[in-house]
């Protein structure tokens, strides 16, 4: 979830200086548009990591955008007179009106995870907290409202180094001092339940967008870009109901990195490392499915990537060291006549795997948000749900003990091409290539941007998505079966921890 | 939310023999369209009291629909291999296809109920499954799902006499045999938990009908014709998506009775009692709203009723006992300017008393469900998601310590009548009665029914409603006065016994 937000992006001066007049401009005219129409209220969600800019970017938006008409409130202690009222009672009282934009500081999302992270309340009221959160947000939607929610992002060293060169402000902290900060603890926490809220709140009506805080210069495009396009899109919808019909592909291009991009994919393994790692690690997943540990879980991995990637070929060296009758390798096509007869997901609910058992599923349920999507043939409100339904689904498995583990094998347009030509013109790799594989190829943009939103919207803690650099394809085979292996351990682990815990209790 | 499936409803033997004839073939001849179209599946779920008539209801369905179009599915203990899986793998292997019917008994509602009423887990826990309930439907209608949820409600005299009446069919139990629910205990805990499932999970895209079971002829007609109305609707729908937009109002007019027609109009006090038990009350609650416990509560009193009903003169009997620094009245009319620029809640939550204070409104947040309805200056849509969405404010009223009290003032037809006429005759009273009242007259049906639809889903536990029999004024006074006190010393009673419970652990 966090994942594109840490790789570092940035923005030069002279673009930065070269872009701003216009998007300054084109937020005022929006702005004004926006009084003049009255039809709804704006409503901007501050959160995220201590010293990510949250306060400057608020500060630059009263700069840039006309300060009349925007309020800015942060919600710190209680007052008396909002202690004497239900919980909710400060935040209607501050609610901008029709025509008007609130930026809400430190609102309930900041409280739920304060609560949470100092041990005042534990999952379940967490839960509950983000429940009344979500119930808000809708009927706010329902009424008219547009949210933005930003999460603004540092990694724990970009944190750390950021908190150093900054002076300790006491009107910039809220409730966690830059102090607390500094412990490590305090940021692991802050992350882990971060993820916990913004996977369950995050909703096609009101999504989250992920913003790296590093670098001021690419923090403030964003933010800006992201407010111009929900807003104009917003004011040019007739409906009474403005939603953010751009809401799940998050403005790309503010800067050139993306995850994808950033895959060093020279990455490689010479004949001998392969063979020997290969083995090596064959043997270990064998031996952890052996385990009797694992009767506690089952394993599903996941294999998505560019055609001709190697998926077929890694799904192969991970089956090599198993028990057949201990996995089973779905391969996803278009759905059947059945299939098209239920939920998107039921064909996949149907192949879940008992415990102690391994599903491969060769493509997936992911084909809603990549050929679905790009191909047209479901709605844009169906495959923007469908991360939200994904993520649920997700940790349903990872409740009930089932580790997934998602691969998404990248190689570059140049490696695809040549694949390509040599399974034309081999004769035993014709059946691999189809006209499709040619027309997809045409689509490479729209898949790369296709599968960043993906990423940045269920990578998720219980289920993330691990990029495989595939122009290799020893490393890529030896990468998945590594971190196949790892998952497993991780969560032996996690599992024995959690017993112990229960026993000297 | 019960009060409407415990007045005794029942038709006799002649009315249903003349109308199941037609019903089934209606019913037939929906399901085979249904079956023609295979546009989307149907999921009815059956829930509720023990004796209520669930299996015979569901045996019934079977017999006047084709039984090779329905597949009932009763899920009791989980097996090995549902024991293996994620906990909802259960439910997607049994989901019926597009242009099938699914009648699933012993659904998700069943399993959290049970293990809430039996101690296995708190509140907290019980929300989380509520919210995974909300999901799976949401998910399942945006899928194109119908769902039907039935709840099978009997009163806890009449559970008792049917189960006395009935053979112990281990068949028709679920986990609680029949034996389990003679005990009070049972029932008690049973309707409570219930109470805030449904109060959480009717959503406009899937409702909960609430069944009075005690009369078979009565219970079968009744989910006959709901079962027929819905799918009708949702068969002539051309949107890909079936949405029960009869959702709200529950099919009128199955037998003759209603909460507010089954109200002793006739009530009345003469005039020496009147004035000594008003005298009563009027000290009771100044007492109260003076009582030290006060400082931890909030009083909110609701008045809607027919138009020349005593609102104002019931409020004025409030009031006359009160330190006027204590309470105010609030009058709701026309949303002003700046009201409609919000949600339409704002200006109620503005307006909610802090600790240790009063509000009584005269005319409400209920305006959506009532004149905004049935004037139409609200989109179906609007007014049919605003019932839960006024369980939630209400619910985070009582959680913060606010006690509220609704009252609806009911008159007959000829009351309103004579009032009517006498306001227009006497001079001092004719600033009470305009043209609109007499054009509101003219919709008396319309508003029954829009009050029976009100008080069905929005009288709660945390917040109930009061019919108030005003034929008579001082009967109405009393009672009202009457009521309050009850309110606040029943919340006082509760908060000692929590403080107690607190103290001795």
């Amino acid at each position: 979830m966090f994942e594109s937000a840490e790789i570092g992006h940035a923005i030069d001066k002279d673009t930065y200086d070269a872009e701003v007049p216009a998007l300054r401009e084109a937020l005022l005219e929006a702005q004004y548009e926006l009084h003049q129409q009255k039809r709804f209220p704006v409503i901007v969600l501050i959160n995220g990591i201590e010293g990510a800019g949250k306060g400057e970017t608020v500060k630059l938006l009263n700069e840039w955008m006309d300060p009349r008409l925007i309020e800015v409130r942060t919600f710190d202690q209680q007052t008396d007179e909002e202690l004497a009222r239900p919980p909710a009672w400060r935040y209607w009282r501050q609610l901008p009106a029709k025509g008007r934009m609130g930026v809400f500081f430190g609102n309930w999302y900041s409280q739920m995870l304060q609560g949470r992270v100092h041990g005042h309340f534990k999952d379940a009221v967490l839960d509950q907290a983000i429940n009344g959160a979500e119930r808000l947000e809708k009927m706010l939607c329902d009424e008219g409202a547009l949210i933005f929610k930003f999460w603004f992002h540092l990694s724990k060293k970009q944190m750390k180094a950021r908190l150093k060169s900054l002076q300790d402000d006491p009107l910039h902290s809220w409730r966690i001092s830059p102090l607390d900060w500094q412990q490590s603890e305090t940021y692991d926490q802050f992350v882990h339940f971060g993820e916990r809220v913004l996977r369950r709140t995050s909703r096609d009506y009101a999504p989250w967008h992920v913003v790296e805080g590093g670098d001021p210069h690419y923090r403030s495009l964003t933010v800006g870009k992201i407010l111009l396009e929900g807003l104009q899109t917003a004011l040019k919808t007739k409906d009474a109901k403005p939603r953010p019909t751009n809401a799940a592909p998050l403005p790309s291009g503010v800067d050139e990195l993306s995850l994808l991009g950033s895959l060093d994919l020279s990455q490689h393994l010479d004949k001998d490392d392969y063979e020997e790692q290969l083995i090596t690690e064959q043997a270990r997943l064998a031996g952890l499915l052996r385990d009797k540990r694992m009767r506690r879980h089952a394993l599903v991995a996941v294999f998505e990537g560019n055609d001709a990637a190697g998926k077929g070929g890694a799904i192969r060296r991970v089956a090599a060291a198993l028990d057949p009758r201990q996995y089973r390798i779905i391969p996803i096509a278009a759905p059947t006549e059945d299939e098209r007869a239920q939920p998107y997901l039921w064909r996949f609910w149907r192949q879940i795997p008992a415990r102690g058992k391994f599903t491969v599923f060769d493509r997936s349920w992911y084909g809603r948000v990549l050929v679905e999507r790009i191909e047209g043939f479901c709605s844009q409100a169906d495959w923007m749900r469908a991360y939200s339904e994904i993520n649920d689904f997700e940790e349903q498995l990872s409740d009930a003990g089932v580790i997934v583990v998602k691969f998404w094998l990248a190689i570059d347009k140049q490696t695809q091409l040549e694949r390509f030509q040599e399974r034309e013109e081999i004769p035993f790799k014709r059946f691999k290539i189809t006209e499709d594989d040619w027309r997809n190829r045409e689509k490479w943009d729209l898949y790369r941007d296709a599968v960043g939103d993906m990423v940045d919207r269920t990578s998720t803690e219980v289920a993330p998505w691990t990029l495989v650099e595939a122009n290799d394809k020893r490393w890529a085979r030896v990468k998945v079966l590594r971190t196949l292996n790892r998952a497993i351990e991780d969560a032996f682990e996690k599992r024995d921890k959690h017993d112990k815990k229960g026993k000297s209790k």
